[in-house]
């Protein structure tokens, strides 16, 4: 089984780099399960709104994850309590709108997927290794495929996490940094693991966004506001391979930019 | 003109790969300034000592860099402010010993390497903006080719920090949070560019470090004894090749770990 | 019933000034129950030893509540998970050593004790709030008296718990910043609240610590070692008298340093 | 000489407070400098306008300081830049619109109200103590009474800032929290001490605000939208007596709230 993820996806620039190239990832990969996180799509950079999320479910993706931006748009709120192929962090306290993980059809098989939040330099959020446990045990022999996004800052705590879930589940992937990392490996007990995805999104920008306002903020340290940037993106993923017994075998990062254009 | 770079040495385990490393690298790469970032030398993982730096010397490491962890070996202090081929961040206060940046002959032309922190998740530093220029002001025209190690944790200050110095400097490298990103590219003006080097030291372990003791200090929230992890090593750096006007004009990851062996 | 509580006494100086105080305090207050924050008793005003509770038992304070620096001194963690005298703050992770709070006989009556920290600048505990329903859940009509030592940073955090928690308890104290606040007021519903009690430590100090290495962090941001300061002390806390209900009906702050002798 | 400060101004009940009470404050204590901090006045409790600060000025309210809230009204940039008798504070970067510190005459000498911001769980500004060097420096004998307004959130940074200015300026008072301290004291060398002076606002709030939403935002870790709180007011500031030397020789706290009527 083969799973697609792209990460943080920002802003309209974003959007369209998915739209763009699903496609030829489709017929490239030809993945079973496509996940991404869209907790930056909405045209601020801020959060979803129902309709970007119906363009990336149009394109064939199949489920999203969120992060800390999961409630920027406040109209969505309604959207993503209901819709269940939309997971927000697990490790928001109890009563939290919104799925904490969800179940999917691959084939025979499930797979859940789970959308986790780091604490270290983010905010003050449920313990995410006891969260972890938790729905794991909640889940329990309901799916074959665990999928677990770290949304998360510090490498040590994203590293903790994958380290406590080897074994128990099939891929911890990390996300938020909007940088992908090179250290994509097997952990384990059949764990794929990667610190960070990277983001899809413009590729002229910090982070994201448009480079001078950022700068600014950092010279002046006065409120600033930051707008997506325009111009050529950049997509960033991995593709996972899992056995059937939902162990990970394989793993491949994708990095799509105008520097580094895809190889088929 | 090439230079090649390592980030964090963690340890006795950094420290044998990068004396095991450093001949076949020097071979196959054939660099002309080889600078290292050693701030996690020392056995407990946090800063360096002289001894320690002297090894280093020896394998041909021609300047070290350092972070956070500087003064940790209180003893290294006079040994850090005597010897001109150890740089530390150039944003601590003035009057703070040691070298803001120095100076290193390559051929016929002079070489500058700089380390500055980060504020962000990290300390109150000062500004590395200003810092930057300021620096880069008394550097001058002394130097055709200008490294810059930033070690720092947040993504958007290294980014800012880099598109700050695109144009101005020869290279702007990450340190500090011990992965190595995926993301290099030649910023506009030529400044290689890349958020995070990566670390060398042991490779099962968390950022370096034993992984029990820190999943356990997250799991309990209670005061934990970290300690460097032990057995087979990785290595990670940079290579970026600089062209006489001193602007990058190629650059090349080096990741080696027991999953990804050297390819030579 | 009276209620003396007792701020956070730090070093030998505190304790000194804890043991040349109370037989005066006990004299002139008459208290029913007195509680004391002994969280940096410790030499170098980091945790705990069982002698040093000893020595306050001795004086006639009833109970001992903690904060951030609980375990500080490794080798009193059996002490404190045995002596049903010390709290230890309630929200750690469910399998911590030590109570969460504790029950204590006041004449015909039972007092509750809780010790719970706050988020906001300080670590990643559990929600204060949900533990304080869990554990006021659990305490039900066990206790008539109920107080709460709110160890917290942000103002926001301890008036928002303060007001969350009005009504239901009968007492909210804060502790951990060294600093007496001068807001002591009745919250609707027959809460005494005080933002925070303040210190029992040495007076010419910065928060109990020697001035000058102090000074040299904030101007070096260099490691720097703190010690206990010396010399004549201070000692703060409050008084609060509540009803047969449990409700509070008035409250006095105690504040007696060399400026300001004891008004008897 | 008398100087009269009052403390954090929240929204429009902070400023009908201290409307309402100016004239029974300058009857009472008869102050020669009335200085108040105004970060706060605009109706949403963040910033300033010329029109707020108008209103201020003409209650015979001589200087306004401000804190990390200082930029929150766009629209007042020009108008803090222009207007002399409001500092800002002194530690943002180089060339940041406004006055770091001012002079204003009292009789026939001039006294200097200097505004400074923390930076522990603050911000990224410059180096408060070598800040407040430049400025003494700057300010030389021009004045000889000297106020400074430490605007931050830590008790250890407020303490350490106080002593190192102590004997150096005539008073140090500190803002931010919202709350008052009770730890009044004349550090040697003559210079008062408070490390806060309280707010001026609504009394029925949490540090200003509506109870019910700041309660939910520590619940739910939802974005949530603060508003200033209406009902009841209270007032807190203090009056600090000079000699001619520009030394503190007395201080005394002001605490106005409904619970605590004002004794004349
Ligand atoms: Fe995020
Ligand atoms: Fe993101
Ligand atoms: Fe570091
Ligand atoms: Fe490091
Ligand atoms: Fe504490
Ligand atoms: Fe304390
Ligand atoms: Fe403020
Ligand atoms: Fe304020």
């Amino acid at each position: 089984m083969r799973i697609l993820f792209l990460g943080d996806i920002v802003g309209h620039p974003g959007k369209q780099m998915v739209e763009a190239w699903m496609p030829k990832l489709f017929d490239h990969y030809q993945p079973d399960l496509v996940i991404a996180n869209a907790e930056n799509i909405a045209p601020n950079g801020r959060g979803i709104t129902s309709r970007l999320a119906e363009a990336l479910f149009d394109v064939q993706v199949d489920i999203l994850t969120m992060g800390n931006h999961v409630w920027d748009q406040k109209d969505s709120l309604s959207y993503i309590d209901s819709d269940r192929r939309i997971v927000r962090p697990a490790n928001y306290p109890a009563g939290t709108p919104g799925q904490p993980y969800t179940l999917c059809k691959v084939g025979k098989e499930q797979a859940a997927i789970i959308n986790v939040l780091g604490r270290s330099f983010m905010g003050d959020y449920d313990d995410p290794f006891r969260t972890m446990d938790r729905v794991l045990d909640e889940i329990g022999t309901q799916a074959k495929y665990i999928f677990v996004d770290v949304h998360a800052e510090a490498t040590s705590e994203k590293y903790a996490l994958g380290n406590y879930l080897a074994g128990r589940v099939s891929a911890v992937v990390g996300t938020h940094t909007h940088v992908q990392t090179a250290d994509d490996r097997i952990l384990p007990g059949g764990t794929a693991y990667l610190t960070d995805a990277g983001m899809c999104g413009p590729y002229d920008s910090i982070i994201g966004f448009t480079k001078e306002p950022v700068i600014q903020k950092f010279l002046t340290q006065m409120p600033t506001r930051f707008e997506v940037a325009q111009g050529a993106g950049q997509l960033h993923g991995v593709v996972i391979d899992l056995n059937d017994a939902g162990k990970a075998v394989q793993m491949e990062r994708i990095s799509i930019t105008p520097d580094r254009p895809f190889k088929v």
